[in-house]
């Protein structure tokens, strides 16, 4: 089963390893978004071939299309995809709350009418870990109720119960399960109440799942309450478990968390963001359709040395985005997910030098104090 | 300047090297069509990988589309478009009369309304010798003029007549320029009528061009006529350069035309199918969204080896082709050019052994019989 060593402390923030039984993750790291088995627009092979160490994909997604005995008859998750890396599913619960077709939800669990072919099913705390178990990833995330925001206290606390006690199904019956390789994470919510936060941590906690996550977040709240959140919540999680922060990551949202002791992340950011054009790079953001990148010779980002910068101009990206050429998705995509996976190797680094600090500041003021926050918590 | 050496014969099939400033081509081959500069949905570095020796693009729509002085200032073609090896560079004569934006079409040239922002330009010999050097491909092409079919007998002989004067004027143009590195291509027009085919190639044969091709086949005629006419035009190019057969290949049309002597290929069947899911296998074309796939653990071609064999299920390739997933795209994409690759690799090795006839009746027979000839002459 997995496990997590924490070699390194910079302040509240850590640097380690996930060991899984496909391979190790060193953290903090970034899980590339592949909803439905595949990063959007960049192969498994090239996410290896730029560092990533780990993907991220949607259980309830899959579960409609193709199915999870689909995938499990298939070979499983890994082989099915054709990644054999650490795989983590995220186990739908974000969108069983946001996306359309939720006709009942109860104790029982949340029905669903399919957004595939608006076929009836209901997605229960047991469904989803047999589900889970079925596809076969590294982690799994239990079922949760992510309360809609704002909302009123008794729907924060009335959530926050009912996760705790479908996080209390769910490990009992991952335990009755016995899954060779899947490790499972409860989610703790609590909106932006200190005290339903530490009830929500509190009661996860004491079930021994294999690690923990902050879910709840970018729900429609300004920004500082969810650093605010975080901040609070991060260092209180438990020391000897992976900690991950579900569904955010612009630069800045991973300083702040990294800076408070969270493991892993996931976003769409450097994926959806590249398909429309616009580059992360060390030096700010660069929207390449703007008319000054056409004749630009030089790389997206000069300090990367990602397949698209060492190969491509700023010009010729431009050219293929205007031109509305299929590679322009790939390629600012690529270079985007090389981005993260610099960022992140860049953190872990100065973790272990202890200037984490240090090399926040210098990194956000290249980035020119721009961080909108587009794209957290939303469908790639 | 390019040179083309040939060293095995097996019949009138031949196969041996061209040699350009940028590297070699094994003939037969097939380049792989990048109109704007890129493959769609494949990289540079995957054709490489995948053993793709050189690239074809559209100076025409280059021309429009960010403009050749552009591209010359961004560092020329290979620079531009990530692409070391060779490149050949379409004049655009199939597209100025096949694509709507025809204004007036005289002698001196064609005057054109831009498919980007409709601006008017004309389209002279010497102006499409002018973007062509301006581009810095290793080959391009003539300006001709590619008659409607069915037309007239005294249409057929004015473009005929047109092109070789056109034909004159580019290679004048040429041969004043003097570009390091780009040869120019003569194109034998002549549709399906004998004596304007040979009064068409001994005109342009007798310019001094790097290559000929043969051109104004796939206009709407019968696949029979298509070759009968190829059949009879290629055995009389001439033996000392490199002939390219313009814009047509499904495996069918490879082989004869190899049959009959020609060197080189380009056709959009392999991405513009891959797109939509339809792969080529050595056991015949799979349509990979049937149902038959949905549960096949097996390879798109248990005969490949390319990323997608190697790696992904038709199971899971039908998966990311329902869900419109864009890898979907891209590694059926890469699969068919991997497919065409290993085509033209066979083939060589064919013609050197002699055995040609033997290993085009072998793989027809696994083809199915099956060859519609979709695509052939088809924008990309």
């Amino acid at each position: 089963m997995l496990s997590i060593s924490i070699t390194h402390h910079d302040g509240i923030a850590r640097s380690g390893t996930i060991q899984t039984a496909h391979g190790i993750i060193e953290t903090p790291n970034f899980m590339t978004v592949g909803t439905l088995g595949a990063p959007k627009g960049v192969t498994p092979q090239q996410v290896i071939a730029h560092g990533g160490q780990v993907l991220l994909m949607n259980a309830f997604h899959l579960a409609w299309r193709p199915g999870e005995e689909r995938v499990k008859r298939l070979g499983g998750l890994h082989r099915f995809c054709g990644w054999s890396g650490p795989i983590l599913t995220d186990s739908g619960g974000f969108q069983i709350f946001s996306l359309p077709g939720l006709r009942k939800i109860t104790d029982e669990g949340a029905q669903f009418a399919s957004p595939v072919d608006g076929a009836i099913r209901m997605f229960s705390p047991e469904s989803v870990v047999d589900i889970q178990c079925a596809l076969g990833p590294d982690m799994a995330m239990v079922l949760d109720e992510c309360p809609a925001f704002p909302c009123t206290d008794a729907q924060l606390s009335g959530a926050v119960e009912r996760s705790i006690r479908w996080a209390e199904r769910s490990y009992a019956r991952w335990k009755e399960l016995a899954p060779p390789h899947v490790n499972l994470f409860g989610i703790v919510q609590g909106g932006f109440d200190e005290r339903q936060r530490r009830r929500s941590l509190d009661a996860t906690a004491a079930i021994p799942f294999s690690g923990l996550a902050l879910g709840g977040f970018c729900v429609g709240e300004k920004i500082e309450d969810t650093h605010h959140g975080i901040a609070f919540t991060a260092p209180l999680l438990p020391a000897d478990r992976p900690r991950y922060l579900m569904g955010m990551g612009t630069p800045l949202d991973i300083f702040h968390a990294v800076a408070h002791g969270i493991d892993l992340f996931d976003c769409t950011i450097p994926t959806r963001n590249g398909r429309n054009g616009l580059a992360f790079t060390s030096v700010g953001r660069v929207r390449i359709k703007n008319t000054c990148h056409s004749e630009d010779a030089g790389p997206l980002d000069p300090n990367c040395n990602c397949y698209t910068c060492t190969t491509f101009s700023r010009g010729f990206l431009r050219h293929l985005l205007l031109a509305r050429e299929l590679n322009a998705a790939i390629l600012v995509s690529l270079h985007n997910l090389a981005f993260y996976f610099n960022l992140m190797r860049g953190i872990r680094e100065a973790i272990k030098s202890r200037r984490l600090t240090v090399f926040a500041q210098e990194f956000m003021a290249r980035w020119a104090g721009e961080d909108e926050g587009e794209g957290n918590g939303e469908e790639d």
